[in-house]
């Protein structure tokens, strides 16, 4: 799903960001040039795997001499030791390319591993699990990709993607209706509507007016979530947001809600430990 | 310490990423071209401020009609509720740029907050805090200058940056003297030249050949790191590293270790929950 | 709706492609420095203005010496001698940006005007007139927000922005219920689905199937057009495509489609005639 | 004559463009990663090619994996249904890429058909065609090469390619004998100086000169066009330019005149309909 | 002539570069953030001032707080001690920046200052001094402008500026004849053509075939060279070449030859002793 | 140690620079697209070889189907006739190429051979020769690496490289004591401190202070030069500065400092002259 031409840019980019102004010089000095060596990227902890493209693509921007076979693939489950690729290349552009893959690597399957568990939490629900525009600047497409990655659904990927109107355009426009009913009119038919809301009152309102796609319910109690969502069902795409953890994502999903957005997911990522192990 | 010039280019970047093909549809559909606003910054957290700048850079390069006062600055305590700053100017671009602002603002505050907490545990010891490599694509700059704002000081920077000779790189040149010999050779006068060890005897090979500037001492258990500093002590600088959370840091410092370097500050950052409140 | 960041872009890549290895031989060799001149932007034919804020900004990047007065804005109609805007500063630079500020300002007022045609042809009707994703490499952005100007609407802005199901993708997919249910399945709620038929036996199965948001019904027959309106009305949003010229819009309109897409608006653009009058 | 590294970054941007946050959605979605497929370049009009080995980068710019076979080239004619190249790949990239090959090909074939046709018109009179810098802005190059194709001759590619002096730069130097010989005496040797005139009478002041090289005779009537051109023969070279159009152009060249620059070339272009057929 | 966006890309891709990872370490620690500073640009040779606009550029694109004052101007002669610009503001900035500003000025002022030594040479023969594509990578228009400034004219500025047919040239199209006829028929009338020639019975071949505006005597003895301007001398222009020095170049020019190109002005530049003396 | 994505850069800069409008007029015209060649790199010179790898990736990004073959290498002495390459490829994409690939070449080599001078001057004294910040601006990394190939050392790549306190620095901190002080304490662990004295006094507080590794000692006459080195013998690296001359550079090596910075290695830079030869 991540296109070779935007793999490449953001690649060169961090390999530009690593080596300053130009050259890594701990290899360059302790390294002969026609030295080969062997590396396998390993996992050091569980979790699921996210950015091998990606980590490969930096190894292999880097010097065109490496030949790599791969073990696992993105989307899956890896448990702690196991083997992820295998690397056999120049040992100095080894070394030089290693923090940068595993920067990616280590980042994107921690969003996936996360992801993961808030999609266990709710399995059988029938809720799906997306992330939002809180991303890391630069980031965003490798983070959502990710979370796809993890079993997790996107939510928009910029501002130009869908409508999505918060209490401050509601204000500006003058009242939800008067919001939805400008939103469709200037919107074109191939964007999706969305909008948020406080309060139950705000959703018969959103339900009245009919022109919404999806209703964001944002920070409802429990209970009043469930009833938000009954009244909702069969009319309107739901979905909760607002402080949601591990914790308490599967009684959210009980409610019958159709998804659940998580910033957590992508704006406080812990990173999945994964090392590169060379065998000389 | 960050340059108008970088800064400029990764918030362009940022805001680029979020507008996608180029706009706000749901900004530029709802809020009137002329409409003016008032908002403010406000941490709903309490933590250490960092990347003030980069965040009303977002808002300036969106638009140059903002007026901004700032209330904080980068390296300060802030508090939950706590206004960060004040913008005034058109609505429309104020949305626009929110969430790019946000998404720095927050991003670097949780890096320099989790920095001030490891700084306060090793109150008093001497010991410094660092941060390593192990940073997100893109933006390590901003990721560093905010762990110096939480007061942590910063490892190298790149490749290029210092020598930093790791196991493989011992391996390849044939033992710790050969290494450094080769390194003191070639580094130029400039660079500071570190070594990895992993036991005490090879701390002892580092101390015997002395063309090292720091020793990094790498998964050492904690009695055997009080002696391995207390070896090294005056004749070279001692850093301590591998899996340091905030529980072990305070005894790790006690052993009177000169550095302790932490990948988590920046590869595991959880965000300071920071918003944009808007008052019509 | 355009953005100053995009913009800026735009107009200095522009500008760079005509000063070529930099320079305009011409006005350094017989324009002094300090000479100042007036201009005026003045419409030579009928049509609508689109992309003033474009060729303003030409002005405003080669030199930051001009003074701009606006005499009319975009979306307007314009008349054939119709001073547009006034132009005050340095003579040389103002024969720099000339050409550069009209490609762009004849190109889209050129989309606005040929739009509004189509949209006048449509009055009454309640029908739409929108682009396609066949737009000149690199002026995407601009070409569409010229026909939002003419009156028109927005289809797509590119491969991300919507699901677009055809022909090869129902193949590939074993048929239009499965190709449905799975962009349904895997799209994420925030886009829309749209999917292209060809028979009336194929807009029954769209319809049964109930996931698509838009259906493009293309190159059908007026007739044939008119009973799949009829049958689609009220249970989906309805788009024909095909071939529509000034002459068969107005009746494919009367079969009260919701949108009709037209590819010439933007692949077969006839520049509106527009120059720039020095008053030395 | 299209430099590889100029195509490379053309065809990369116009393929981010329709990428927009990075990916196609409706491929992704609905096609199988190793899918193979087939398909033809297929020219649904007559016309002359230009733009095939753009067109093919867009293929071979999306996945390294196409097989292409081409059975025509720049400069041929085409005929309605011939087949222009094969392209064997996988089918998700192949329906990634085709907008933006189409897009390409189809406006710059669009050019040289219609350049093929003003020459066509010239036949046996001398009399060459040529372009201006009224082109569409970041596709300079690539229309002028498309005009190329088509059997016309390029005017200058930017304003530093060629001294050409207008009536603001005459007014400001204080008349032509004074232009040019500012000019002569600073352009430097490489480059050619042409001079617009509206009159005869500034005819023979460019000719009492002698320093110009070229003399574009803008907006002449036939019969004074015919005069001017015979006096300037053997003197000068001569340029007529001015509102041409496919009617009127053979009556121009008949006067003898060296080239006639055609702005409509390049700045008012109908797409040639060129499509991909997909063979499952 | 040296256009604002091209000098602010060129000037920030120089800054960045002295930036490496984005800060400059020393003046951010010992240089507090608001400390004001005065600074004089002041020559410590003779010689002739070009890039001052460049050198200028570099400290207002580092800071926007600088006031500057101009002394001097591109093109006028400087002596040793001569103040030519100065300076007030952030001492922090006006240090960031110095470098990268002098490295501007006193490289082009090198090239203006030899420039104008070698026409000082030519004085009264006619002859003018001109560059060659012999630059170095990336600052070739700088490096043409300061010819310009020191009173030399421009060759080509690059492989697009005209036709300059070499003797590998000549080998493949089959001998002068057949590569002027080619080039004449193909290059378009906005185009010059140059041809070198190394012998007298070549020069008679281009005299012959009179499709050459200029002729490049490359490596000709003083009397042979005398002979060939004789001949050539009404009929075409001339220039010569290879190996011209300061010693020689009096004695080339009084042959009478038009043109004398010297690589060394840009290939081999001795820099100006510029420096900036902080005046705190 | 020129990492490939970085050569790939500049190279296509300078190719994009040469290339103007984005062709090679003069090779498109006349020679015929499929027509081999066969060039030989030969040296017209004796020096020292450096840039070959970037000289050829000229050639291999401007066409895919060169074949080059290698008889030296970076570093390596040549002598005038020496074949440094042999290049066999298309005549038209050589011939485009030449030029960009000789304008590296040639500089880096010029900067070898003069450093190589420098170098054998000081030969069995102990000293070293390093560069400066005193470089062209967008040429840095390949102006110092091609010092190394000379023998030279690499003095700071950049402002953000290590600490170099110089006059302004210690004005505005109060003294080179409170000047050390203060950056030992910021600079970070990793950052060597670097101080320029101009007198005995102050190194005599800089050794007193003891928090620097280096000092420069700044335009010190010989005698002050060898008292200075000897006091500081042993307790800090030493670095001599200030108009140093192949004629000077022996004498104050002898006074036995350990390093000589010479800005004129990157500065005023004589190309070695080196040229292709086609052999048709």
């Amino acid at each position: 799903m991540l296109s070779p031409i935007i793999i490449e840019d953001a690649v060169k980019a961090a390999l530009k960001e690593d080596l300053g102004h130009g050259f890594d010089i701990t290899s360059n000095v302790l390294i002969p040039a026609g030295q080969p060596a062997k590396a396998v990227l390993r996992s050091r902890e569980d979790g699921v795997l996210a950015g091998l493209i990606v980590a490969l693509s930096t190894f292999s921007l880097t010097d065109i001499e490496f030949d790599m076979t791969v073990m696992s693939e993105d989307g899956a489950e890896i448990k702690k030791g196991d083997v992820i690729a295998e690397i056999i290349g120049p040992a100095r552009s080894l070394l030089t390319a290693e923090r940068v893959a595993l920067n990616f690597l280590s980042h994107m399957s921690g969003i996936a591993s996360i992801t993961a568990k808030y999609v266990e939490q709710v399995k059988d629900t029938g809720t799906e699990i997306c992330d939002t525009r809180k991303t890391l600047p630069g980031l965003r497409l490798f983070q959502k990709y990710a979370v796809e990655m993890g079993g997790g659904a996107n939510h928009r990927f910029g501002l130009d993607d869908a409508i999505l109107i918060k209490d401050n355009h509601i204000a500006v426009a003058g009242g939800i209706k008067e919001a939805l009913d400008q939103a469709h009119l200037l919107a074109g038919h191939t964007k999706k509507i969305e909008i948020e809301v406080d309060t139950m009152a705000q959703l018969v309102d959103v339900l009245e007016n009919g022109k919404a796609d999806i209703v964001m319910l944002d920070n409802f109690e429990l209970d009043e979530l469930a009833k938000a969502v009954e009244i909702a069902k069969g009319q309107i795409v739901t979905e909760a947001s607002g402080g949601v953890t591990l914790e308490t994502v599967r009684k959210i999903s009980e409610t019958g809600v159709d998804y659940i957005s998580v910033g957590a997911l992508t704006h406080s990522v812990k990173a999945l430990d994964i090392g590169l192990d060379i065998e000389t």
